[in-house]
């Protein structure tokens, strides 16, 4: 079909299939690599989920997702969730730092809480080999899912700490409107930051409350290989996650899903 | 009611109160200043808010808007709203650059292309006394309405020309995200760049389509005044336009939208 060596199924893209037959099916659709979702690793049992990704021989490319920062409970629940990505081999814990607590308008304050936050977990991550990988977020989730929203901000948050436990996750969805991200991945990749690759196209129009409208690859606006081009010349070698929300995507059969995300990848991003 | 010397009315708040009562509304309520929207205008006709602001004693202090230089026509409909700006007395005419040509991912082009023809309509602008104000809208709007999606990016344009002929417009509703504005904004004042200030509010969650989010100063999570204050610092000292596109404000009256509006102004920017 084409160079999928680098290709990973984000669970996130077939977020109704179950995890152990999306095992299964990216195992039997030789696809090596699989990024996976608490929500749905919790679903199939911890334990289980770290024995049939290794007995199907794929690898775990990231865990999604810790932060959420400015909630009530953050620190044990990132604990656990950095444990978790150890459990299930998982090099990468993505870190979606959350927004601004109810009623606040702080957005500094709110993104001191943020460094102040992973500070505190680089200790742990470090001493069970999992990396966090702070993922900017499109501007239109600033207020209500993660106040991080440019590549530099995240950036300037990782350059903190040592680059083998702290990088970014870099999303084609997230960033692609950015005029200054070419010069923000080059950074990125000089400093070795680059933690995880996902792609999702730009569709319009958005839907309502605006979580659900990703595209899958060359469904939408972005220049999918020239980022995947950039992250290479970065430095980045790693795999590419390729991670969608969008119900009418949801609503298919998975092994269907993962077919035409095989293909599109190989057409638009590879 | 308090400090409403710089307040300004921009009528798109008030979207279904007929241009002339809303002029009227204005003057009865010793509002010193009222935004402008071409195809309001053009209901009432231009000739005639011409004559009525002008015998309102109101001054125009923007009007809303040229751009969209992706699209077929740009030439002729940007040079007529010149020409309307200049017939009002409008001294700034917001430019929305436009998004993607149809099936295009090439944004870089497209910003070329915003810059190109704003190059071409300055010699017109100037020679009629009107200042362009490149207006940066959010990044959820850079593929469908504006690929020009932050104050930097509307900066670089608009230094190509002299300041007198081309500003920028800074709007709180598409800038705040942005934790690189605060520089922009002390770039912006230092070049004499600051064309238009407006202000809305950040609420969610979004609707449908996401062009009628915007909530009424004080509604969302916006540090109005700190922006108010940064383009102050930045010696802009012009009118302060509150301009919000909601379904269910522009369902209310709107004498009774302008009174809150006004009120909040009071209390949250001024």
């Amino acid at each position: 079909m084409g160079d999928l060596s680098r290709f990973s199924l984000n669970q996130a893209t077939t977020k109704r299939w179950p995890t152990a037959d999306t095992i299964a099916g990216c195992a039997a659709a030789g696809v090596s690599g699989i990024g996976l979702w608490r929500d749905q690793v919790a679903e199939c049992g911890l334990e289980r989920t770290a024995a049939l990704v290794r007995e199907a021989g794929l690898a775990v490319t990231s865990l999604c997702r810790g932060g959420f920062f400015t909630a009530e409970g953050w620190r044990e629940d990132n604990l656990r969730a950095i444990d978790e990505a150890a459990a299930l081999g998982a090099p990468v814990l993505v870190l979606v730092s959350g927004g601004l607590p109810d009623g606040s308008r702080d957005v500094d304050g709110a993104r001191r809480r943020v460094a102040d936050a992973i500070a505190e977990l680089v200790p742990h991550a470090r001493a069970v080999g999992v990396r966090l990988a702070i993922e900017p977020l499109h501007p239109m989730f600033a207020s209500d899912r993660c106040v991080i929203a440019t590549l530099g901000n995240a950036l300037d948050i990782a350059e903190q700490h040592p680059a083998d436990v702290v990088g970014v996750a870099v999303d084609t969805y997230h960033l692609w409107w950015d005029d200054g991200v070419w010069a923000q991945l080059a950074r990125a990749g000089a400093g070795g930051r680059i933690a995880c690759f996902q792609v999702a196209d730009w569709i319009t129009p958005l839907p309502e409350g605006v979580l659900l409208g990703r595209g899958l690859p060359g469904a939408g606006c972005v220049e999918l290989r020239r980022f995947r081009e950039a992250v290479d010349a970065a430095g980045y070698t790693g795999p590419v996650e390729v991670e969608v929300f969008h119900e009418d995507v949801w609503s298919r059969p998975g092994i269907e899903v993962l077919q035409e995300t095989m293909r599109r990848y190989v057409e638009h991003v590879a």
